[in-house]
């Protein structure tokens, strides 16, 4: 808020409209050690706001040093223009923060997805094994959505880190004219823009790419939290002393790092519904609904940011046992292969019968808890490649051209 | 869905992958009218989607017309192909639909801003008579926020508008080569796209957008509400025989159309989150959190299509009292221009005196409920143009050009 | 809708307000058949709720029977009224229905707690297995939570069926005296009620109640889906010709209705979400929050039913593998058990010395991938009961007695 | 959490589970001064919760006085049974606390509705004006729905206040038998109960029963910030020195109480939908919906807290303009009371004639703008007591009659 108020008399400055050594006055009287915080906290119920305590705090240290500067703080201003850009301010901060974590993130699904490329495993559906993947086909996933994160960043940029400066009514004024309004968006590194103090749909459409942002998270410590179950035990969070670990259960590994983000990815939703619900304010300021979004866009910004150290130290750390990710591929004892059998039965003895026999030797396989290629066998079915049809390298569709695309 | 599998076996036969006469005799038998709805429809929660019993009943009916062709139905691809890409073919119609209807809504708010660039009114904050504007200026904010949702549309198409085409884990097959999914694509219009089956933030994206339009509309019709109250009489909903209206209360103009967008307003938020809520999804498919998108994102659509019909509705028919509008300046019996007041003194007596001043006219106004102007006058204060600070067109700052500038 | 006309004219009749001749034949008229529907849905928009249309409709057809009937038909009653009356009886008739579910689900939860009172299991924390526990302890703790929701709904229904019957603004008025609204209340098998036009407390706890009632079915949906997974095996929904099963996947059994409960699981927060953000309406009759509440309202009671007609057909058919259960508890090779060991030998060698030891015979299981009953037999450990140590049924705390109690 | 620490040594030496001694020690441990609070927050994130670190130091320090006493701290508990624990005891102390604020609330409702029984004013519907009610009226729906919140609180804090004590998995143990669970809720002042670590039901109940109580308090909030409106200003929110005026704009009263309560309002609904979301938890114990539910269900404690104490200072300070009141009873220049007219004209003239004459005064009285009684007069309407049915008085139903039966 501070800088809003320096920058304005500065940018008024530059246009005339103060005197240049009131505004360099303003500025130097623009620290946040010059406040009294408790004064601010105890007087914001008062006006309804902090920006009206803290202009009269600033006016007085303003005047202190200079009476006549202290004419010319917050000119023409009103609160929401101070706490508007305020927020903007502190998004414009994160925003860059959050777009290099999205870059080391990125760069370690891709790391991942290279390493794990041919790495074998079983893919799910609605929590049941279905067919082979790879698990690197699993992390291209994961990389593609925190990729298409970064794209929509990039598309909503220019909408949302811009100056509020529109003074009481969003109507400018003599002491707000255009050209201050650019110098204010240049000093601040910010966009000019039309007031938006009470249509502000460019606020909500940043809550909202960071909702999908941690939604996708969620999505990653989703998966780890499933392959980190004693039944799966595919892939873990990296150990640290102490981390997850039970004295009196040596077996757990319980997934700390994946449960903060799934808590996370359970909140959001509703904090980005809260913002979207304070869209229609009243008139030229709202009541309440603006009042609303203050701690609630703070909240969404801390806890994707959580989410995404959390995701970082998730992927930096995770262990993966391939081996019991083949064993798990046995799992089915051959049933996840059944329909390759069938496809190639079908070119020797037609679609219908090929069906027919594998479903046949799928049930005695269950019924006998045998491997499928053993019944096949004692079947005498004949297909000369029988040992090829059950292999996981073979039923992985077309995973590695996928993640080879995604990569490149 | 049909329109998907027809296209499917013509993107297969293209590509040399099953016959082109299998691949007709399929897409001539993809006809809504012969399949038999209430069968599918209880066939339904067997297999928990409805593209296993559709694919069923199409394979039967293209049986009935060329067994061998009946072989090729569906091939390679898996349920959530079929439902993922006929939401995204329903969400095709409905964008460039809805695009129209935004550009409709902004021509008619670019035609209510010209009206009333001049028309003067109060700005309120906090529900409060604060300064004067002008309605256009009012209007222009509304303007503005449609523009960002056409802007936002643009921006978000490209993600939104793709097929899905990946099999049972998404990894796709030799039937869903990648030129396969390049033909599928054309065909459908829609931008080929690697299986995004549980990465779900493009679809989330989507219900953003027409949520925060949504939500756009809403503050149109929170502002239209409350100028329609019967103590402020600003604007009227245009009338209709029977609308709004009351037999045994002749005064009423009930505010139906804004109550129905204000009713989706409130709605919107929570359905929006849902789908955000339903991204973490369980590996290659979710159980459960897939299923949770389908009706939530057709209502979104459905209430925001209500929304915006309505909302051309309001503006179309939109009365404004413009008489009312003047007198509602006068309500307050000058307070409004007490700072114009204030600052034309302080340039003779000083910014303290000056304030002194007016704020012991202002306790004497409103005490003897008289006008300001008149105790200042009966106060003998020394301002010669002194009905000019009085008038709200002097008041209104830089509205005229911010109308003039958003226009251009 | 017609219900509440009907009665009002008897209740008015009742209490000499209209001539009792007047009440047969309005009650005689208000039968749905008699309703044009179309012309009703197309008249819905004008005045902005169903009510206006369909008493101008019944006014119309009384009067084809009686001119004079005619007259009191309505009579002194508000919009209002008709449809906050008629949501509480189809809430009557739905709260019965649901009460007679609940038992019936609870009744079922009965049974299978009995049944698999002593079935051990592996209970889990985090999605780690964690300590035994049965089967049965588990279903009890579904079991409790529906009996809270019949509790809860007993709590309720005093405050949620009741009648809405206050006239224009609530105030009441000569036609709809005290007397009056006992009559009505007493023909429609509701509790009276002073007008509760704009205050929507009651409505919003029977929103609650049901979806808390919707989460509890949600909890026991993820249990079974996740206890379905392939590599856990110990639960699974019936099989039904058809269901959840795959063709070319032979090895699965999809949890359906799992993924159908888990979906309306993720709906209903934001519905209920939706019912209390539209508490605070605005005076005596809200412009748009009130008319939120309909469709949502209905929405929640069907997903709601939906899911305890599901969960009901979840239980009936589940199908317990309790000897998969058994390996399950055989999966970490008796580290589960680990505790136990150090209990035993604390009372002999001090707690120190023993869990150091334990600890020590922890890591030599896992990196030699040996049972740990095996490295402390090889360490000469000193405990003669050691077998009993590794016994599940003697890791199960109080479960059993829990069980006794709480089938009590 | 240490307050249970202590109680359960405290319950299970009682019980003859630990020395007595050893209790005691631990007892006299628990006192927050010893925690370094600092080492404990950088523990969390390793175990996933703050029971782990606190029972580590808690063990130290316990030690540092008693080596054997050291080995009963926690003895067969677990994290969740002191976490879960801990937040009831929050909980009962704010129960208590919330329970004295309700009271202290409704008592000032009945004193504002006592006081303003017969104070007239017009009520509105749609945000239009219909007919008058009292103040008294309206403040009557206030305590009501404040009253039925006390009576939800008395049905639901026997499910809500109660222990949470199942150990590892919620089975319990020898540690934790049934009596020493009956000494521990014994000793907090708490009921007892089976383990609730996976079943959230109780917890949600209240989440919701505090959020529709704030919703409560968000309608009142609605109707005052509505009614200060500068073109209502029928009542005001107590002034205070500096509260929600504006020096530059001296005619503002900005309703700052009531915009905190309703930003309050905005928020609420969409925690209560996490926490019910945060329902359907995995297993024994969940990984991530456990954790969701500690800083959301704290802030609707506190966000509540928040908004009863503002509605307090809402009421307590409440300005009513009775005089504006009456003066916007008559902004429609008597078409309010065309229904009174109409009423006494129809003994006379019939129903038919009477309305139509009715209407046509009407149209006469909005297009000359004149007053409906005049307009009558000239009409030479034959109606002796003319005056009476323009009387607000005559226009209010029952109202004085409901107040005094809410009131008694």
């Amino acid at each position: 808020m501070l800088r809003f108020e320096g920058a304005l008399a500065v940018a008024q400055a530059e246009n005339g409209i103060i005197p240049p050594q009131a505004a360099q006055i303003i500025e130097s009287c623009c620290q946040a050690d010059f406040i009294d915080i408790d004064k601010l906290k105890s007087e914001i119920k008062l006006g309804g706001n902090a920006a009206i305590p803290l202009v009269k705090q600033l006016t007085r240290i303003v005047k202190n040093n200079d009476v006549e500067a202290s004419k010319y703080v917050h000119l023409g201003a009103t609160s929401q223009d101070v706490v508007d850009t305020a927020t903007v301010l502190q998004m414009q901060e994160y925003w860059y923060w959050l777009n290099d974590k999205l870059t080391e993130l990125s760069n370690l699904l891709v790391e991942t997805t290279k390493k794990h490329r041919s790495t074998l495993m079983i893919g799910r559906t609605l929590l049941q094994q279905a067919r082979p993947i790879t698990f690197g086909l699993k992390t291209s996933g994961w990389l593609q959505s925190i990729e298409r994160s970064k794209e929509r960043m990039k598309n909503t940029q220019k909408r949302v880190l811009v100056i509020q400066l529109g003074g009481a009514v969003g109507s400018g004024n003599a002491n707000l004219s255009k050209l201050v309004q650019q110098s204010l968006a240049d000093i601040l590194d910010l966009k000019p823009s039309f007031s938006w103090q009470s249509n502000r749909d460019n606020l909500v459409e940043a809550a909202s790419v960071f909702g999908i942002l941690n939604q996708s998270l969620g999505k990653i410590a989703k998966d780890v939290s499933l392959m980190m179950q004693t039944e799966v035990g595919e892939v873990f969070e990296g150990a640290g002393e102490g981390k997850g670990g039970s004295s009196t259960m040596p077996h757990k590994r319980n997934p700390v790092t994946c449960a903060a983000i799934l808590a996370n990815a359970n909140r959001i939703p509703n904090l980005v519904a809260t913002i979207l619900a304070s869209m229609p304010q009243e008139h030229e300021r709202s009541a309440g609904l603006w009042h609303s979004e203050w701690e609630v866009l703070t909240e969404i910004m801390l806890l994707t940011a959580g989410s995404i150290e959390k995701a970082i130290e998730l992927i930096l750390g995770l262990e993966v046992d391939e081996q019991r990710m083949l064993q798990n591929l046995e799992l089915t004892k051959g049933l996840i292969y059944a329909e390759n059998v069938s496809l190639a039965l079908a070119t020797k003895i037609g679609k219908i019968n090929a069906h027919e026999l594998v479903e046949k030797a799928c049930k005695s396989a269950i019924y006998q808890q045998k491997h499928l290629k053993d019944i096949l066998e004692e079947m005498n079915v004949d297909l000369p490649n029988l040992e090829e049809l059950f292999k996981a390298e073979n039923s992985i569709g077309n995973s590695l051209e996928i993640i080879d695309e995604i990569l490149k």
